[in-house]
This record gives structure tokens, C-alpha cells and sequence, in this order.
């Protein structure tokens, strides 16, 4: 179990899943934890398998991911080279939280057969106005390979 | 949408799911929502339909229950009297926030053909010396009913 910074924007977290007899408790977040900032709102959101949703950036948002269940690639681009990727998998079998500060566009895409479900706790509440859109294709990456 | 209060200390909030093209949106909890106190742990539990996880009473925590997959039906026992029951079923048909103050005992079963998965944001984090278990027997329930 450790922390991993992928770009100073970016922490990883891995998790533990503590097995009980008669289902499991699957950590998520602690007030303690690295990465954890302020609570602001949690929030989940589904997406299917291959179904893409990109791109987003958040400008005052640290949003921290966790996949409890299904199987999730998160890509993030450098907020120094839009045309470097950093490609994350999260899910139920790679159990992990990955922490992002604001400023980092990415995108994310469904690669289990189920569907997946994110949950994000954010350190502020929702504010459409700190939140910025791309089209998928306005930024080129290879979703499928 | 709106609060409801069956006991003084079980809050029930309806919660909304935004729908968006590409995958919804569930509402959880915002810092400014009532029954939100504070942040300590958030964390994630499985339960299989018709498997019963009981009795259990948290004496500092406050829960803060979802159910973003699957249904699960929630009984709580009134704290001046072992012999009452308030059931709430909750999922993602009828997506709601349930608010669980100190002192109630409960229990909850999988009332999906998919297992559940219930998200509990919590006041503080996770101390087993906060938490006290019964056995399923110890209080008389019909869970089939």
C-alpha cells in the first residue's frame, strides 16, 4: 500500500479491500488520508463498457476517483504537453484512489463488461462554472488500443 | 424531494439522479446538505440479495447511507424500544440518502437479484471501540417478510 505521484497533479493511492464474512469493506477515503483536502460533495456517475467520456477540466475542483465496482482507464494529459498522456486503470480488482488537482484535463472510458461505477469525493460542491469542456476529438488519443 | 424524519435520529433525504447523455449523475452529499456534520471516512460495503448483515449500533458515528447499485432494505430498531422497526428500502429506483444518528441499532439485507453495494459517509473515521454487534438472532426480526 503506497502513495504514487504521477505528475505533481496526480496521486495514487492503493486501497485496501478488507475481507468480512458476509460481504467486504472496501476503504475509500479518509479524513487523514494524503490528498484529502476539505469534504465539499460526493458524487457518482456510471459509464458503459467503450463508452468514453472526455474531455474535462477542472479549475478549482481536487476531485478524488475510486471505482467500486466495474473496471475504469482514466487518461490525464500534462497540463505542460497536451499531447502527453498519463493512462491510469482503476476497478474492483485494482482497487486504488487516484487524486487530481485542478488543472489536469482528462477523460475516462468504461473497459469492463459491466457497467462501472466512479464515485468522486470533491473538496468543493459543484460549480459548473470552475468546470471547462473539450470534445472527445478535440484532444487526439487513442482510446482503443 | 424532500427531508423525512422517522425517528429523531433517522433522517431520510431523496436524492437526485441528473441524467446526462453518456452516463447519470447520483447526487451523495454536499457540505451544506442536512444531516452533513462532517467528514471523517468514506467507505464502501457489499451485500448479495436475500444475505442479512445484523445488528450492529455505531455510539459516535454518524452514517451517512447509499445505495448506487442494486436495493437493500434497512431496518432500524427504536432505541426506546427493541421491539419496533422502521424499514426504509433504498437503491438506485428509489435513490435516497438515509442519516443514522448514534444509539440506533440496524441492520440491512440485499433485496436485488445483483449484489449491492451501499456507500457510507461517515462524521469520523473507523474505530472498532465506537462499534457494537449483536447477533441476527439476538433480535427478533422477520427478514422474509
Amino acid at each position: 500500500m503506497g502513495d504514487n505521484i504521477i505528475l505533481p497533479e496526480i496521486l495514487v493511492t492503493e486501497l485496501k479491500i478488507i475481507e468480512v464474512v458476509g460481504g467486504n469493506v472496501f476503504h475509500c477515503m479518509k479524513k487523514t488520508d494524503n490528498g484529502f483536502k476539505e469534504f465539499g460533495e460526493a458524487y457518482f456517475t456510471n459509464v458503459k463498457e467503450n463508452q468514453i467520456k472526455a474531455w474535462k477540466m477542472h479549475n478549482k475542483m481536487t476531485l478524488n476517483l475510486t471505482v467500486p465496482r466495474g473496471k475504469v482507464k482514466f487518461v490525464f494529459v500534462s497540463p505542460d504537453n497536451l499531447t502527453k498522456f498519463h493512462v491510469i486503470e482503476s476497478g474492483i480488482d485494482d482497487y486504488k484512489r487516484i487524486t487530481v488537482k485542478p488543472g489536469v484535463w482528462f477523460g475516462f472510458m468504461g473497459i469492463s463488461d459491466e457497467e462501472s461505477l466512479i464515485l468522486n469525493i470533491a473538496n468543493i460542491e459543484h460549480d459548473s462554472n470552475e468546470v471547462f469542456k473539450k470534445d472527445v476529438d478535440d484532444i487526439k488519443f487513442n482510446w482503443k488500443k
